[in-house]
């Protein structure tokens, strides 16, 4: 009986009108409908984050949960606009531009639509000409079509094959004896932590041990390398000591003690940024 | 039986208890009210700002919708303390202080009460000697009251003419020949485009050509004067580039593809500024 | 038969997925219960703000809501987790680590429980070997299953003396003839005001005079000093001139009209910062 959740991320800020209209259109579209924020702060224009922040609280939301993202670069341009169905049980309302990449990876896509925006967009607020705000027009109307079943998921287009989805090519975490190597992943850009791809079970022979942790940025240069000891809670680690711990999801992350990690050493991240942890 | 939904815009930020404290309000009054945030992030005291952000969203909302907009410099000051309900249906409780401009002058003010806060304020939280947080005592409150039913609009107190709403005056678009004559109305100022008050269709004879356009600041001068494209879509635009493009609600606005327009000419914005178009 | 609400703080920001896990949790818990954010932008560690902002706002919420606080630089360390129940009827949620110390101070709390954390914790997500984000993992969680009624507070664990909560020494209010002491208890950092912990009924025999205004660092040396009229109403407060002003819960506080005293003067705050008034 209950309707399903809607869960929105965008890189819009809470600074302007924008996110209000989206979540008028849905209300406009349901007034039961459930409207909760996941971020608004996506960093402007960025896919690979906004993929990373798509999965990463996703499993923790009731199944069924409805997902609307909205980074869209490519917004009135050819990219999909499009409804993924995950293995898991979540549907996502998203342009199919690479956003889909880390949840198709952790959790795999089931199916996927393509929606018909001439069948299915807002109507009768006059906006049927404009092509610079799909996140109101499309992407929230047809989420809120989702989550209130007026529209079943196969109804919103045609269905193509998951193989076809826009995807990140990522670094896949790989072992060669005592040396690891994996992705620089994502940043926390509040506490100022790195977090890498590599599960922390790599290291459970070396707690309490110093690790040397070399990243690269994309030109294969070396631009962060040190010893760091691997520690087993932050309970351990002194004020302003630098440590590798396990982050919220169990992998490898590289942080200050009640410092800023990435202010210090201003290292990049992302799918082609490497990092190799010998031991 | 729907209640109606209380949608907020304030300049108070979340950074501290203020919004809670509305919000704690408006649950104590009616637990089963529905609140969503439109922005806390008005730049401070900036009026005109709160009544363009009044304005973008509000027609996305379901009818009947209580917007409670808390912009208010003048708090503990003259300045009447009103509810306004507008020609297409929805209500605005707000300080009377030019808030109101904008929706008044595109939707239209139909009736207008000055809230009678003698009888009309939170009472029993020892707040009854406070006058600086109107924002908690009276507008959340009264918006509060009124979405819930139980005060009736009229009720709050006198009604009074909606000539008499405080009012910006704001430049309306012009058309002398290839000259189009209109204002900076506002910006976005997370994506740093800049959105003008002149509908797009004034260009429509000029697509994928370049017109000449100049800024005026207050006192005049011209701040901006460039030649820049008329693009249909974004999709067109080269990243970097300048462009002219239809903004959300089908005006000219001024963007750089993925860049920020307001950071690279820090032109102004507002009822006064104007903007001048030859074709 | 309404379910209690929750209402949220943390030093987490909405930037990354940290809320959006948590509040995952939440509705996977008890897809009925209602959230509210109160701030999720305490300063980072910053217990000393927890405990002022989990006061703030309080009191307006309905009796029985559930404050969740996870502002938490101990995680994964000796810190108790715990449940509070306040002499006015409220629930928190916390790190036993100073959060307390201000709804203690000013409304008392009644009787506390130590979470049982092998009893209480959030299993089924993989979760259970992770010790850095007990906001999800056990506040989040505990909080949903307190307010959904699930489980009872006495259930959560032990409980212990009120006496042992952990609490920061704060300066009292103390008057010494024409000599007010008090503490620069916190500022707003949207508006850049700064407040007190002194009731502004001390200085009603001084409206609209001068008062001697002195503020001391933590090693007890002046750094501020100066005469501030004290005015009835902000209206009376000429633009950009220094005031002290009645605040939004009674108390003596000092601004710059429509400017920010904090930047201007960049003075400290806190639980040892001491002020002086001197009529």
């Amino acid at each position: 009986m209950n309707k399903a959740i809607l869960v929105f991320q965008t890189d819009f800020t809470y600074k302007e009108g924008a996110v209000s209209s989206m979540y008028g259109v849905v209300k406009s579209v349901d007034r039961d409908l459930e409207i909760f924020d996941s971020t608004h702060e996506i960093p402007n224009y960025d896919i690979y984050s906004a993929s990373f922040r798509l999965f990463q609280p996703l499993k923790f939301w009731p199944k069924g949960t409805v997902f609307v993202s909205v980074v869209d670069p490519g917004v009135g341009t050819f990219r999909k606009a499009s409804i993924a169905y995950t293995e898991n049980g979540y549907y996502i309302v998203t342009p199919d531009n690479g956003t889909l990449t880390h949840v198709d990876k952790i959790y795999g896509i089931k199916k996927i639509v393509e929606i018909d925006t001439n069948k299915h967009r807002l109507t009768g607020f006059g906006t049927e000409t404009i092509s610079v705000f799909h996140g109101r027009d499309i992407f929230a109307y047809c989420g809120a079509k989702l989550a209130s079943g007026q529209v079943k998921f196969e109804e919103f287009g045609q269905e193509y094959d998951v193989k076809d989805i826009v995807r990140f090519d990522i670094i896949e975490p790989e072992i060669k004896g005592n040396l690891i190597i994996g992705t620089a992943e994502i940043i926390d850009p509040n506490f100022g932590n790195l977090w890498t791809n590599i599960p922390i079970s790599n290291l459970s022979d070396v707690l309490e041990k110093k690790v040397l942790v070399k990243i690269y940025d994309e030109n294969h240069k070396v631009v962060f390398e040190e010893y760091i000891k691997v520690h087993k809670t932050f309970g351990d680690v002194l004020k302003g000591e630098i440590t590798i711990y396990q982050n919220e999801y169990g992998n490898i992350a590289i942080a200050i003690n009640q410092g800023s990690f990435i202010k210090k050493y201003q290292v990049p991240y992302g799918a082609n940024i490497k990092i190799e942890i010998l031991k």
